[in-house]
């Protein structure tokens, strides 16, 4: 499955389907966006343009350029990091990393952290051990100062601080999602609890199938597009409104299942609850509280409603900052930040036997906790994921935080997972291995 | 003339027209954006609601709302501020200010300052006193971490930014644009020279009378749009395409002739020269030079192209570490870091015969020298002005930087110049008088 899975807002979610592209896509190397030249020159050449409008620009391997530039195509709202001075980083290189070998699944062939990085086709990666950045590099159209999709990473962002008013005590996991938007009250989404929805066990009639054109999702990303509905549109404008409309199948809490709206329904009841928008309440909790380098963005509806289950991009380095709080259980710099509790919850994971019910058959194991992914093995790592191969991935015994972004052709981390999981396994190796000397 | 002057992606121009308003607008009170609810809300109420698409968000009182979330009705790219420390400001503050009094033209009433930040609806002010900040307030929408539209003000940036190329022997201002330019050789832009573009005395036939619905203006607004053209649509896409078709009408270089297509004719011309957009060309000479607070954004139209002559937004601080920077002649902190013959050029002025024959008749004996406004009085003080009553207003003699962001209802400095120049002398006087205490 390639190409275009974004139309006209809507970024997707983290599906694991199989690798399975209808051609050879072009390589990292051959893809790589300034060499193709998208958008550059005063205009860019006729063929080298990229609209929204159309979603060609998030066809690969125009997605390669347009990852790394989401506010040139949509408006967006800010996610302050407020005025400090940032917080500078320790750095304690370890060019070891790039040579470290793995088995990628299903292969007999070892690949190279170094190769991986290529074959993944990442434009990003930071890795931190003990809070000191051990390797940093990248690749692509992002730059240092630059911000990259999280795509469904976001999902992971929105978890989090509903775990956090729910530490608080300011919301109730165990209320209907009704109680907190009565709005919500027809839906599929009224009598889920709370709790059901953060861990996405509700029942849906709704499909994130992109190959399927009467799949909800297209339905969702026109009424979550920034740009004005095409004549005779009847459906619902925004993100919200889309939600009261989405019809239950089967029961809630029986099955993991693996559906944006659950985010975006979260992020309206956290917006009710809070009196802040996802984006306000990144912004005042995290963003600006962490010395970030640079402020983050959320890609909006046309009504401003931030798009809280894919549409936050952000610096490479900041997303380290961030899983590095996560890391220390909401600690930073001595401080504590956002509750423990709220971090420990995830820590935990959710239940492994509804999300074996996914038919996510090679994450066997993991569960899915307050949208973020519970790989239950033994070094107790977890993970935010996103469907080009974006991560932040925490492996608490290794005492490592990685952050990848990337651009991969497969919209899909099955693609991306054989050749990256374990590559983040053998860092954590490494790195243990050299804490033990 | 009152309302609606922003269509689907145009920000207009600085026009000094009558301040004659249709009716009496609400007060800077009564208009407060958060005292209205613009967009307050999950999601905010149907009578709430701007949109970008129909030009409702810019309409007074909605636009006291807009100027500081552009970026959230339209796509944008990022001004990048870098990533290092901001260069924190020294305080001073000085409580007279607020109460100096000063004669508004045309009145026998006289004014306190502070009474003229609400008469002139004010969103964010501060003045520098020998670099030191000795007045800040904020209103309105607009925060110490947001950023307001500077409008018009981005003509300047555009204009500077040319001077420094000019400068630096990179720019021919005796050349023809179509030297720079070949696809404007047909042109009315084509047989000007670069220095009559940078001084706007192109004889041009455009008009950027907002209440004539002929007026060139709308033509320009639809063509830099980033929005999907609607069914239908001929004309031309993006900014660049438009300037192909502006036609010539009298002479160039007889008369100073205000129009908003000059500054978007020299941003493409110092695109091609220095091979990088306007907001690159910012970011990598100023704004990552000045340890600004924020990073800046410029509105896109649908091909990327930043809106030269009036889409930038910043943070009003960072626009006095500007204007600090060009009173001090390219000098910051030491070092030189845009050549002192750029800022020179414009403190000489223009040709203030081709001014008067523009009809400003309270501007008397101002000049236009690489898009800023030179009044030409004792004090040798000159400014960037946008048409809401945006302004960064240097006076060299009083080594004071004011800026000023404002959302006027009046889409004309005549309406707010009579208020606010006047107000800005008498703060000069003051600074003068504390000078030689």
């Amino acid at each position: 499955m390639t190409g275009h899975i974004y139309s006209a807002g809507l970024l997707c979610a983290a599906l694991v389907l199989p690798a399975v592209a209808a051609e050879t896509p072009l390589s990292a190397e051959d893809s790589d966006p300034g060499k193709l030249g998208w958008m550059q020159g005063f205009p860019p050449p006729a063929d080298k343009r990229l609209r929204a409008a159309d979603g060609s620009f998030f066809e690969f391997p125009a997605l390669r350029y347009s990852v790394a530039h989401m506010r040139e195509f949509s408006p967006t709202v800010n996610v302050s990091r407020g005025l400090e001075a940032p917080v500078v980083l320790n750095y304690r290189p370890d060019p070891v990393i790039d040579t470290l070998r793995f088995m990628p699944w299903g292969s007999d062939q070892p690949m190279t952290f170094a190769e991986a990085f290529d074959h993944n086709y990442t434009d990003g990666l930071i890795i931190l051990h003990r809070g000191d950045v051990v390797y940093e590099r990248y690749a692509g159209a992002l730059k240092e100062d630059g911000q990259h999709a999280a795509m469904s990473v976001t999902k992971s962002f929105t978890g989090l601080l509903a775990a956090i008013l729910v530490a608080e005590g300011k919301l109730d996991e165990n209320k209907r999602v009704a109680d907190y938007v009565p709005e919500l009250t027809e839906s599929a989404f009224g009598d889920a609890t709370v709790r059901q929805l953060m861990d996405m066990t509700t029942g849906l009639q709704y499909s994130e199938n992109y190959a399927d054109p009467n799949a909800e999702v297209w339905q969702y990303s026109a009424a979550g597009s920034p740009w004005p509905k095409p004549d005779g549109y009847t459906g619902p404008v925004g993100y919200f409104e889309y939600l009261t409309g989405v019809q239950k199948q089967g029961e809630h809490g029986d099955a993991f299942g693996y559906k944006t709206v659950n985010s975006d329904a979260l992020g309206w009841v956290i917006a009710r609850v809070a009196g802040q928008s996802v984006a306000e309440q990144l912004s005042q909790r995290i963003w600006q509280r962490l010395g970030m380098e640079q402020s983050a963005y959320y890609q909006v509806d046309e009504l401003g409603t931030p798009f809280a289950g894919g549409g936050l991009s952000a610096g490479l380095r900041d997303m380290a900052r961030f899983g590095e709080l996560v890391r220390n259980k909401g600690r930073w710099q001595g401080e504590q930040i956002i509750p423990s509790a709220a971090i420990e919850d995830i820590e935990r994971g959710g239940s492994q036997a509804a999300f074996a019910k996914a038919g996510f058959d090679k994450l066997k194991d993991w569960s899915y906790r307050n949208m973020w992914w519970i790989t239950h093995n033994d070094n107790g790592a977890f993970a935010a994921r996103g469907v080009h191969g974006q991560t932040i991935y925490i492996d608490p015994a290794a005492e490592m935080v990685l952050v990848r972004f990337a651009s991969h052709p497969v919209a899909a981390n099955g693609a991306n997972d054989p050749y990256s999981l374990p590559a983040y396994q053998a860092v954590a190796d490494h790195l243990m291995s050299v804490k033990t000397q």
